[in-house]
This record gives structure tokens, C-alpha cells and sequence, in this order.
């Protein structure tokens, strides 16, 4: 009875929503410290002390008509100012409040996105391994996802593969750095040869192909890494952030899309996604959250808790046998299975409470997705665990 | 270059919300106080002062990692169980959290409906006049809203009108009680009218009909009316619920929808909401909200506040020979237009700063909105202004 799209789109259900439900349960069943669940981007570090004391501020000294209140469907125009000169100072760019869309987390970002720029049949290429949602958000407007196939030795994005699928339909590229689920930062000499194949594309096609960067995790990285802006490389290029990672707050549901002044068309697009935000349903992101993220843009998370992570973990399980390429953001690990059937491997370590996602999810099998972003000792606790796995596959 | 859908969707974008950004401007022209903008329904009365302590509470005394984090799509189970038996208590059903999905805001929730029920050239039933973002829900999934006729005289529903209507492509009937524009309340019997005949061509064409309940305004009623919970009437219902007026926070988003256990298709329809809450990028409702609210269901506006708006609009406005049906419910006011062209005389009443929408933007010309959830005082001094109105057209 439900819709034949919904039925599909049921059918391939998350498997990282599954797990992450399925971790829930075994928590309840073994106790929390007994399961070792790396299904979710769901961050163990706690937000900011600051977010919570502007929030408590606001509520304490603001007029709830004014902070629970409407606004603008593009969000506050104090707020998105805020982050503009936020952005402008750290990468040089000369954004304002009327190049701000405040969004449902990236997610809501990708969607108005993809609403305001997709016919039916247009094609949305991205990399594999990619963030799986970005097949239903392509959906959801009767695109197509087309996928350029995973360098799996670096999984840096494979640009001759990338160049010989472009097409007049391609109407958006997704790119996602530092990476979900690899960890991988694409360099600098990426972004300058991605965006020249883009430029000679829209020459070569008369067409505009916009870069929708999905940057949930800008501020992830370790060891010196550093993630290129986008927007000073390419014209055409949006911007789609998030706080849920970057200030540990994913339930509250709240980024925003950059739209530079200089894109093809921005007035239409820009009002085009602002009326897509209400739509859609969103209508706008949530209205404390913004005045409190907005008190806040200073603010940055506990990286050191999860290098840490990182580092324990990337040792522990290349010790062990398995490989990996190390990750250099965001808080995920992918790891070589040691069968190439990604599920069963998934399965063999649910026995041990080990709760990881199969590369499949993200275009990618022969991998699993390890999310570290969990508490230091699960980590610990887990080697054992991975241990007793590795044994299983002889390693 | 957008999408050609979003360029019929801005062309015809919401009258409501360019008033509302219209008024902002003359507000800042003209100072506040000397603008009458009764164009959105953003509450003047503030969010009830529990609501601040909860949130204040929560954000002190509970671990920021659960407050801010994800919980399964549907929404925190214990939010859900809460909500669940607050409507049991109230309405003497049976719901428990497996009923209830959380959603940001009663957009929210028609639309992940909406997604899970239509497949493309699925026909939608509303009632005129209607809010006329129900056309931009539908056509989000490819449906076609087909709109019953209004009877401008009691502005109840016409029921014989929705009986010739109904077809075998009818998939979903919305309808919203107490009514934005008109105020109107439907009473018991129209519910068990509209029921009978639904169960009847359920039969007659071997079909499922989903009777979607918007019901944002279900808290808003004056002088003794009561507001039937259709579940309790009609099999096939789902119940769109929204915080936005009973707790005055619109711009926090959250709301529910409640999917009864007897609906055909339970546990698929169920799961599709979920998914599709997920997939269309709400991915849940903001979470502290969530906490805050489960702990103020049984908080109330300030109803008094509004009944005094009402009833000092309403004489004020047939005093001076305007003509409208006496609203019992929600916080609008439709009253006719003293000329045929409704557009043309809210052109004419904006020239007084007055602020109204036409409507037509609700599928009936003829009319204007005027939305009374304003400050007591913006009342008060508008009718001045629209005795000046009232003369033009010689009233």
C-alpha cells in the first residue's frame, strides 16, 4: 500500500540505521559497556560548555517570542551574517547574510540543494565510497546518482574515471572531505584538477555543473591536514555545513548552505532553495539552536580526544593483521576486510558485540566503516574483540 | 537554470511569507508599532515559562551527549511513550511510542505521509479553503491536490461536493480542524459524515484512503467548542500534530504525527514515515526540544489572550460593516472583501500598513486572512485604519 518508490527506499534501508538501532538493543541486552558499536557518526565528545551556557542565556534573557519565533525561511539574518564573517575570516572569502541559508543539518542543505537545481533524468555524479543517503536525496527529485568508481590503494577520487562521466545532463557533483566514510582529505592538487575538469566541462557542454561540497567535517582533521575551501577554486560551488559533528550536536538538526554571490543564476537559485527549505517542510532550522550556534562559531570540539581514538585504534587493528589506509579527518576508519564479502565479515563481528557498517553502504564492498567517535574505552575494549575476530580469518 | 518544478514553486510562491518579509521591511520603515502585519501565524503570546525551566534543566542537569545527540529516526522513545499517554488520557484512545513518530513541525510530518503513501498521479482530497502549501506537499511527491469547493456561507465542509470526488486514485484526504484560514471548527457530526461516506468508497473501490488530520491548531478554541479526534471516528487516520501554537514555538519545528495500530499497513506505513523522515533530510525532530516539550504536555497557551484579540477584531471589524464568519478556533479571521478583487484589496489595505493575506493563496478569492496571534495593542490601533479602509469602499 505504501508508495512503490518508499518500498524501495525501505527495502535498502540504512544499514547504519539498522546497526545503530540493533546496538541500542544488544546495549539492553549485554549492558552498554559490553557492546562495541561503531555503526554511527553519533559523537561521544560532548558540545561545547559555551553552547551550553549561550543557550541558557538566551532562554534566560531573550524574548521566547523573538528566539522560539518565525523568522526569514533562510534563517536569522543576524545569525547567517554572523557566520559569513565567520567564513570570511577564515579563508578569505567575502560572503554576507544574503549568501547564508540556515538548514536542517547537511542533510536538509543537500536536499534543498538538490531540489532547486534537478529535473527529472539529471544526473548527480560522486565518489565512491560516498555517504549512501546521497542516492535518496538524488531520488527524492528523480535524479540519478552516477558514481565514479573507488580508488581503493588511496581513495583519492579518481579523476580520469571522474572526466570521462560527465555529461550535458550532469547538473551537480557531491564531494565529501574529509571524507565519510574513508577519513581521506583531498589535497589541494585535487580540488585545482577536479576544478579544471569541471571549467572545460561547462565550456565544452555550454552547461552550468555545480560542486556541492558536503563538509559535516570540515573541522576533523589531525596531524596538520588541511582541507581546502572550496568556493576559491571553483565559481559554481555550494557549500553545505553542519554543526553535528563540529560541535557535537547532530539531534538538534542545524547547518547551513553557502550560495556565493557569483554562481550561475545565484538570485534564482538562492531564492529557489530558500523556498525549497519551506517546501520541503523544514520551513526553517531550528530557531534556539541558531541564536545559540551563532554565539559559539569560535568554538571547536575535543580533536585531541579523537586522534586519540584514531591513533589506538589504527594501531590496534593494523597490529592485528587488518589494513587500512590511515584516516586523516573526520572520525571514521575503513577497514580491508579480510573475506571480500563485507556482509558476512559484518556479521562474524557482531558475534563479538563489534557493531561495524559493510563498505557495500557506500559503493564499496570489501570494506567495513569503523566510527570512532565513540567512547576511548570502547576502543580499548574492542582490541581484544577484533583480536579474537582476526584469529578467525587467520590473520 | 533551477529546476523547472521550482520555477512554477516561486513564481507562485507563498503570498503569506512575502507579506511577512514585507512587513519586516515597513516595520523597520515606519517603526514597529505603526505597522498592523496580520499576516503569518508566528504567536505573539510567549512560550509558557515551564517550557524555559525544562530546557534550562535539561541543558544543566543531563548528559549533553544524549540531549544533543541521535536517537532512532522516529524520535526518543521515552518522548514518544510520553506524548503517546497524554493522548490517551486526553482523548481515551490507545497509542503507545510504536504510534508515534516525532517530526519537525506539522510540515514535517505531512510531508514524510505524504512520501510514504503517493505514488506519482495519486489525487489528494482537501477542502477549500485550505493552506496552500498542502498543494506544494502533494506536488513534492508527484500527487495531484484536488480541491472540494468551498460553501462560503458556514464555511463548513461540503460533503456531497467530496463525495462526487472521491475516486480510485484517491489516495489520502487532508483536513484541518480548527481551520486555517476560516477559524471554522467542524463539528462531530461533518466528522462522522465524512467518515461514513470515506468508508464507503473504501469499499466501493477496494481501496485504502488515508484521512490525514492537520491538527496544529487543535489547542486553539474559544467559547466551549470541541475538536473531535478523528481516530476514534475513522479507521484509516493519521493525526499531524504541531508544538508551533499550542506551545507558541513555530521556528523550534516539532511536531508528531500519531499512526494507529489498525491502519492498513501498519508496520510498512510506519516504517516508510520513519525512512522518509530520514531520507527527505529532516532525519529526526531537534532532540532538546524533544526532551522539553515530553516535559510541558500538559502546558497551555494563553488562550484568553487570543479570545480577547478575536473578539475585539471581530466587533470591531462588522462594526464597521466588514463582513466574516464568527472564527471558534485557530488565530485567523476570514473575512470578505468588500470588492471581488481580494488581491487588489489587500493592495489597498497595505497602503494603511495593514498587513493581510488574500484569499485566494487558500483556494477562495473573495476573502483576505487576518491572522490575530498579534500583540493586543496592534488590534486596537488597526481599527482606526481599517475604518479609513472601510470608507474607501464605503461601508
Amino acid at each position: 500500500m505504501i508508495s512503490r518508490r518508499m518500498q524501495k527506499m525501505v527495502a535498502a534501508n540504512s544499514v547504519i540505521r539498522a546497526m545503530f538501532e540493533e546496538g541500542l538493543k544488544l546495549a539492553k541486552e549485554y549492558g552498554r559497556e559490553n557492546v562495541y558499536d561503531f555503526s554511527l557518526g553519533n559523537p561521544n565528545v560532548p558540545a561545547p560548555e559555551a553552547l551550553k551556557k549561550a543557550a541558557i542565556k538566551i532562554l534566560q534573557e531573550e524574548d521566547p517570542v523573538k528566539v522560539h519565533g518565525y523568522m526569514p525561511n533562510a534563517g536569522f539574518p543576524t545569525v547567517r551574517e554572523k557566520i559569513a564573517l565567520s567564513i570570511n575570516k577564515r579563508f578569505a572569502t567575502d560572503f554576507s547574510a544574503s549568501n547564508i541559508i540556515m538548514t536542517v543539518g547537511a542533510a536538509g542543505g543537500l536536499n534543498i540543494a538538490l531540489k532547486a537545481l534537478l529535473n527529472p533524468g539529471d544526473e548527480v555524479i560522486t565518489f565512491a565510497p560516498f555517504f549512501g543517503e546521497y542516492k535518496n536525496y538524488v531520488a527524492n527529485f528523480d535524479g540519478e546518482l552516477v558514481v565514479v568508481p573507488p580508488n581503493t590503494e588511496t581513495f583519492q577520487p579518481d579523476l580520469s574515471a571522474f572526466r570521462e562521466l560527465i555529461r550535458p545532463q550532469t547538473k551537480a557533483v557531491i564531494i565529501n572531505s574529509p571524507n565519510n566514510p574513508t577519513g581521506v582529505v583531498y589535497s589541494e592538487e585535487t580540488i585545482k584538477r577536479l576544478s579544471a575538469i569541471l571549467e572545460d566541462k561547462q565550456k565544452e557542454f555550454a552547461t552550468s555543473i555545480y560542486l556541492i561540497s558536503d563538509e559535516p567535517y570540515r573541522e576533523l582533521v589531525y596531524g596538520g591536514a588541511t582541507v581546502p575551501y572550496l568556493t576559491k577554486y571553483y565559481r559554481n560551488t555550494l557549500v553545505g555545513y553542519s554543526y553535528s559533528k563540529s560541535l557535537s550536536i547532530p539531534g538538534e538538526r542545524l547547518g547551513y548552505v553557502v550560495v556565493p554571490s557569483e554562481v550561475d543564476d545565484f538570485e534564482q537559485l538562492f531564492q529557489a532553495m530558500t523556498v525549497a527549505n519551506r517546501i520541503l517542510g523544514f520551513v526553517n532550522s531550528p530557531s534556539l539552536m541558531q541564536l545559540a550556534v551563532a554565539e559559539c562559531l569560535e568554538e571547536k570540539t575535543d580533536i585531541a580526544y579523537y586522534d586519540r581514538n584514531r591513533e589506538t585504534l589504527y594501531l590496534g587493528l593494523t597490529k592485528l593483521g587488518f589494513s587500512c589506509v590511515k584516516p586523516e579527518g573526520a572520525f571514521y576508519l575503513f577497514m580491508k576486510t579480510p573475506i571480500e564479502d563485507d556482509s558476512a565479515f559484518s556479521q562474524a563481528a557482531k558475534k563479538f558485540n563489534i557493531l561495524v557498517v559493510p563498505g557495500s553502504a557506500f559503493g564499496c564492498p570489501g570494506f567495513v566503516r569503523i566510527a570512532y567517535c565513540v567512547a576511548y574505552e570502547t576502543i580499548v575494549n574492542s582490541l581484544p574483540k577484533f583480536a579474537e575476530l582476526a584469529k578467525l580469518y587467520e590473520l
